[in-house]
């Protein structure tokens, strides 16, 4: 994000960065979702499909949905038939490991995923990509990675996930044949030029990061490892459990990976059926539009270890605001709300939907000030960050030893199938 | 080798297809390993290192380096001064498991390591590459080749390997957080330039044949695996002991993987010295010059399942002969040694210079007819053979489990350091 460079540039998308378009004098845009989901052929998520997901699991649709932060799929709508039908189907999502705690940015997906295990009672696989951020990260080593691994699986499970449901594994330290004959088996169904395609790798890209896609895809196979699907323990990936969809909740800027996976699982000699993906949106910057919350930017991001005291701080500091310089002109001519990310940051916690729509209105309208929309962004961040602290010093390594352990995972569909 | 091409074609070596230099009428000519060694720039095995090898290790250089079968090096030299000095070193070799038994062909760069493991007393690593032999064969899956890789250790074994100094491991199999960490550190280092210049490779290779000279080098820092060599065990290659140098011995054709190795080596985290090699030639195909033994073409190949009878039958029937037609012609016009493989065969396994010259200058003269020069070869064949078959037998599932468990490994050094 040069923002001093005068020519102008498009949004660039991919897994390692997120830049919102530039124009001539260097501003930086919003990222464009819906041009996003038409460049990359993604299905937009409408009230169609929201009003199905409330009829099929009997549940509001999560506020995150109705708010348009997870916007975009592939065959979510087959899932669903899956669960309308009693089909058994799991849940795989992911996070490159980070050094300290979680941003408020990580946890969202995070805790979607979460609200997903629990709405729909399936398992879930949580893939550690600690091989991927050394790979792509020079001054990182591999040890380091792992170690950020290990400390933010403790975050995650802070997050309220299910032990009974949940494999949590590092790409590092859990190694498994079954794992590495996935890896490889995906890796020889896959040429430079496809990696070179969804990556914009080039000839002088390392040859591990051609193949860490293989390793990103292959959490999709899980059914074929028989320490956490075989009814009875197995030598070989001989009969996985056949036809066991899997639905992958993430950023937007993963989707490449996912496209290889569901152009090719297909031709795996098991072959899986195309894994459903849901999307989201990026959690806005403090600074506002145009990037993402980023850990190597201190001040970007709320962070879950930050004090009360400092959240509040950042947000009167730095979150960029849609109100106007002086009382007197707020008064007058209104602030805007879809820029303010005060505002944006009430959106993803406010579960009231007719509270947040007179905020709105009395933001725009001038009647809400800019101090007193930030004084309620900054309450409920902080009730956020203080649930998860609690949460947090629960997680002992003993509980996080049971989370990594490999085990049979629990399919509710097995014991109880759904009508 | 499209032997009725009518175009002419270089030799053609690389670690997955071997083949002569083809004239205009499609000839195919014996393999011209000087030329070979020129343009790959290897070091010719000469009596000076032969000399100065009995001089340090006290031991006659084995008739397969006074032969030449291995001709050529990369810093064997080196690894003689530390042998001089009482400094530690290791070997490593491999070898891309097939279906069924091994060949002749196989076992002799093999059952020279064991010569070397014994002479020089040092630990051996010994890779299966299984998860190679999948990736450039379509027809294999991953699971097959991994049983033949159990499969040929067995007949491993039986070459005469010691226990104590000897770890066997399967890629697929053998899976260790500290053996990934270190692939994935080495593919960090190379990128997909260096491997097409070494390999041959190109936009349409698939990703997991461009990442897997990563796994094939990465034996080499086998010190830093604290399972195998770790005074005390530890959780991360965090020391691994420095400075310990491994002899590669292999075919020639094994070359560009260990350039690749030799040229990143010192770019690791834990630099490791540049390995040192010693190449052989390949065993001569029973049809002659120009190709090398094969088990997928079982006319080629002597095996070591091979019966008595059936060693007699193939020599006499299927063995390139240097002699004339006619005994008449034979005993008017002699016979040529240099192209026969009979007389070929008997280099690999009289250990008789003297008897062998005699053999040699008697064939030539033609005293020696075809028939008899066949019976020799046959007798040293059946001989060999059979020894193994003998030693197989005791190849249990036991003791295949011992090889293949990570142990530490034996230093001699250690204990006793030599002058």
């Amino acid at each position: 994000m040069a923002a001093n460079s005068s020519s102008t540039a498009e949004q660039d998308i991919n897994p390692w960065s997120v830049a919102g378009a530039r124009d001539e004098s260097g501003n930086i845009a919003q990222i464009d979702y819906v041009s996003l989901a038409q460049k990359w052929n993604t299905q937009l998520i409408g009230q169609d499909l929201l009003d199905r997901f409330e009829k099929v699991t009997g549940h509001k649709p999560h506020r995150w949905l109705r708010r348009g932060l997870f916007f975009s799929h592939r065959d979510f709508d087959k899932i669903l038939t899956k669960k309308e039908k009693g089909e058994p189907f799991f849940l795989y999502t992911g996070r490159g490991p980070s050094t300290g705690s979680l941003h408020l940015g990580h946890t969202i997906p995070l805790s979607f995923t979460k609200w997903l295990q629990d709405v729909l009672d399936v398992p879930l696989v949580f893939m550690l990509t600690d091989d991927e951020k050394a790979l792509f990260k020079d001054s990182l080593t591999f040890e380091e990675t792992m170690q950020y691994a290990m400390d933010n699986a403790k975050d995650i499970i802070a997050l309220g996930f299910d032990v009974k449901k949940t494999f949590i594994y590092s790409d590092l330290k859990y190694v498994s044949s079954h794992f590495l004959m996935n890896a490889w088996e995906f890796g020889k169904l896959v040429t430079f030029n496809q990696v070179r395609g969804a990556f914009g790798f080039n000839e002088s890209t390392n040859i591990g990061r051609l193949f860490f896609p293989s390793v990103q895809c292959v959490a999709a196979f899980a059914t074929s490892y028989p320490e956490l699907w075989a009814e009875e323990p197995q030598k070989n990936r001989s009969q996985p459990i056949a036809d066991i969809a899997c639905l992958i909740p993430m950023g937007i800027d993963q989707d490449p990976y996912f496209r290889l996976l569901r152009e090719n699982s297909h031709r795996m000699r098991f072959p899986s059926p195309k894994p459903a993906l849901i999307h989201s949106k990026f959690l806005t910057a403090l600074q506002g539009p145009g990037g993402k919350m980023s850990s190597s930017e201190p001040n970007s991001a709320i962070f879950m270890t930050d004090t009360a005291k400092q959240i509040k701080t950042k947000i009167n500091k730095y979150a960029f605001s849609g109100g106007q310089v002086t009382i007197e002109d707020h008064r007058r001519l209104g602030g805007n709300p879809d820029v303010d990310v005060a505002y944006t940051y009430l959106t993803y916690f406010e579960e009231d939907d007719a509270k947040l729509a007179e905020i709105y209105t009395k933001y725009k309208s001038g009647e809400l000030l800019t101090g007193e929309l930030k004084a309620m962004a900054i309450k409920a961040l902080q009730d956020n960050v203080q649930e998860f602290q609690e949460k947090r010093k629960l997680v002992t390594d003993e509980v996080l030893e049971q989370f990594m352990t490999p085990r049979r995972l629990y399919f509710a569909e097995k014991t109880l199938p759904i009508r």
